[in-house]
């Protein structure tokens, strides 16, 4: 019986040895080297080659490496009866908070504003905002965008959340559904974006969106890239709509090199690292799932399929 | 009666308008516009000239526009029988509070190391220490330095303080007195520095100081710019003992055009506006003070003038 891993990134052995450590009659594969996929009883993986789980007779669960499924679901062969898993990790949410709060300080505290006036040698006072006067908008407040929503509110931000259904926050203003999106937007100088990428989401940050903002506002976007019209932006920015934009997720990732992101004075671009998972505090939540389904139970975090997040 | 401001700012009708809202009876001037010397009870005061305080005959307080006094201290004919009152501004605790905690974050995240790779186009993960693994040493742990030790252990960061004597801060590791302040800056990879400017902290970050850090250290002054030697930070720096430094102050100040500070590629350089004195929140102490005056009681937030704060 085996688990079977695919990921992007080199540290394959890294999490081979935790594996080891935790759970030691775990036998650990790297893709592609799959071996008999019949002994496949565990997939975790990342962006999987469309069709393959489905060739994996015995597989037993999904366990995405990462918070988001969209890129499991968007297979048209994905095994219909295998419950997906997501990873609600304590540090990738931490990652995601720590992310999120440090540029919203940097845009509320006129950060370009003052590298701006670095570059010139301008010794000047920028008028500031109380911070009881920002208003900071968190769409998506699950697991990351609630301790996002918190984490801004406890530093004193004028904080809303917005959700596909209502989610109550102490201290945070709640909005929900399309129908209060503009009504959100509208109120929020900074937008925070964390939701998860479902058809109902896709594109959700557009010309539209952008501007139902007031004049002049952020948006800060640490979802998945096709979360924001690209083009919209850089036209929203042009017009001054915006007046700025941080982004870890793109439409296509790596972003390209001839992308007018990379080069956009009023841009932050980072290469997906908002948040990066930790074997060291993620092996322990799959290998806790692993014993619960050997045990004949339902793992914890399966996402419903239909909402799909 | 009369209150006498002296600022540096040009908001001076500002604070006019809000002293009048909260004690209407009290008679409001704005240096250099004195009037009668003889009719000044209270002084509120950025830098004034040596010697003027000591020509107001029925001065009662001297209240510092800033938690800081070293302004005032260092006239050698300051009225040795006139109480000096800091400021104590929940406002500007909070506003030193956000500034290290943005830069702590971006020196946490590699934001310098990604910021030059948007420069360069460059899509790559940079090793990212976990939060609870980063050592962070907040120098000075009163007001604004326990404020902010509080809120870097709250992110999850590993902390210290220091303070010439001790302070016990829960989750926060104390070190005290010149004797411990080598132990306290060999684990701190990040130094934070709120200290008060006294003749013991003078000077206080200075080659020997930048020595006793781990390589690659970074250092955020937001105290007084006399409390570090731009000379040994610019040597630290060359010599790669330092990877960077934050200073929102400076030994002169406005910081001249000619600073190499200016374009070192690790500096950043904010015009001392880590936080600004705001007239709503602030005007409310004074106000009470002078009440507590009036009706014969010592006013809250008194210096030690032997202490120097």
């Amino acid at each position: 019986m085996a688990l079977l891993m695919k990921t992007d990134t080199d540290r394959g052995p890294w999490w081979r040895d935790e594996f080891h450590k935790a759970l030691p009659d775990l036998e650990f594969r790297l893709f592609p080297e799959t071996g008999s996929l019949g002994d496949i009883e565990f997939a975790l993986v990342w962006k999987p080659p469309h069709g393959f789980l489905a060739t994996l007779p015995r597989l037993r669960a999904i366990f995405s490496l990462g918070a988001g499924v969209d890129h499991l679901l968007d297979d048209p062969r994905l095994p219909a009866r295998v419950p997906v898993v997501r990873l609600v990790d304590v540090q990738l949410t931490r990652q995601m908070t720590e992310y999120a709060v440090m540029h919203v300080l940097r845009l509320h505290r006129n950060g370009p504003q003052y590298e701006e006036q670095q570059r010139r040698r301008v010794w000047r006072e920028v008028p500031q905002k109380q911070t009881g006067e920002r208003r900071v908008g968190v769409m998506g407040v699950g697991e990351i965008g609630g301790s996002i929503a918190r984490a801004l509110a406890g530093l004193g931000f004028d904080v809303a959340g917005w959700s596909r259904r209502p989610r109550p926050l102490p201290g945070v203003a709640g909005f929900a559904g399309r129908e209060q999106l503009p009504a959100f937007l509208a109120r929020s100088e900074i937008v925070v974006c964390v939701l998860p990428l479902t058809p109902q989401t896709a594109d959700i940050l557009d010309a539209r969106a952008f501007a139902a903002m007031p004049r002049g506002g952020y948006v800060i976007n640490i979802g998945r890239g096709r979360l924001l019209v690209e083009t919209d932006l850089l036209d929203a920015l042009a017009a001054g709509q915006l007046a700025g934009a941080v982004l870890d997720v793109f439409r296509k990732e790596p972003l390209p090199a001839d992308s007018p992101l990379w080069s956009h004075p009023a841009v932050t671009v980072t290469p997906h690292t908002a948040a990066m998972t930790d074997p060291r505090s993620a092996v322990a939540q799959v290998v806790d799932n692993i014993r619960l389904i050997r045990a004949g139970q339902a793992p914890l975090n399966a996402i419903d399929p239909r909402a799909g997040y």
